[in-house]
C-alpha cells in the first residue's frame, strides 16, 4: 500500500479562494484544517478551522465569552460579514505551519516515519511537483491497523 | 443552539484504556484526537493520533524514513506489539495539551468565543463535573454557517 492509496480527497483551496467559501469546505467535510495551495499548486500553509472561528467571533466576546450574549446577529451573518469579502490570505495565521511532504509512492510506514519525525498530524502527498492530497493521522492508523 | 445538541459523540477513553483500543478509535472515527479523562470523568489530557504513530514507528526510521524497508514485520504487527500491553497513560505526550472546557448550555457563539480565546480545536463539553462530548471546531463552523 502506496500513499497515494490512503489520501484524502478534498477541494482545492488556494490563497485566492473565498475565505467564507473555504471556511464552508472545512464545515462539509469536517475537517480540522485545510492545506492552502498557492497558485501553482504547491502547499503554502495550513488553515485551521479553529483559525476561522477566531475570525467569526469579535475580539470583545472572545476576551470576556459572557458577553456573547449581546451579539444580536446570527453567527451566519456575522462569517457572512467577517469572511465573505475576503480571500484564504487573509484569514491565513500569522505563524503559518508547514506541512510536511511525502510522494505518491511512498510506502504507509515511509509516511508513518515522516509524520512521527515531524510530529505532524497532516503529510501532503505530492506528484510531480503537485499537492495530490493530504493524509491525516488516523486515515494512517486506519490503514496500518487494517492488517 | 446550545453545546450539547452539537457534541460529538465518541466512546470513553481513559488514561487506564488499552492504548491498541484506543488506536483502534483513533482510526475508526477518524478522530485528529481523542480526550483521555481520568478515572472521575474529568477530561486529564488530549491523545493525538499523530502520538500514537510515534509509537508505532521505531526511532531510527524516524529519523531517516528510508530505512522504512528493512521493517520486516506489517504495521499492525508493530501495532499490536507495542500498544497492546499499554495503556494509555503510558503513550501520552510528554507535555499535555489542555482542552478548555465549555458548559452542555452554553450557546454555540458561547463556545465559539472560547475556542477562538484558547486557540483550541477542541472544546470539552462538560455537565454536572463529567465530560459529555467534545466539540471541534469544524463542527462548530458547521452549526454556525447552517442559519
Amino acid at each position: 500500500m502506496h500513499a497515494e492509496d490512503i489520501i484524502e480527497e478534498f477541494p482545492v483551496v488556494t490563497v485566492e479562494t473565498n475565505a467564507l467559501e473555504a471556511a464552508r469546505t472545512l464545515a462539509e467535510h469536517r475537517l480540522p484544517g485545510i492545506v492552502v495551495t498557492d497558485s501553482s499548486g504547491k502547499p503554502y500553509a495550513i488553515l485551521p478551522a479553529s483559525q476561522v472561528v477566531r475570525f467569526i467571533v469579535p475580539s470583545y466576546v472572545q476576551d470576556d465569552p459572557s458577553l456573547a450574549g449581546v451579539l444580536n446577529e446570527s453567527m451566519a451573518d456575522r462569517a457572512a460579514d467577517k469572511l465573505g469579502d475576503k480571500k484564504v490570505r487573509d484569514v491565513l495565521p500569522e505563524h503559518l505551519t508547514d506541512v510536511p511532504p511525502a510522494n505518491a509512492d511512498d510506502t504507509i510506514i515511509e509516511v508513518a516515519a515522516i509524520m512521527a519525525r515531524f510530529r505532524s498530524p497532516l503529510i501532503a502527498v505530492m506528484k510531480e511537483g503537485k499537492l495530490l492530497g493530504v493524509i491525516t493521522a488516523s486515515r494512517l492508523l486506519a490503514a496500518a491497523l487494517r492488517h
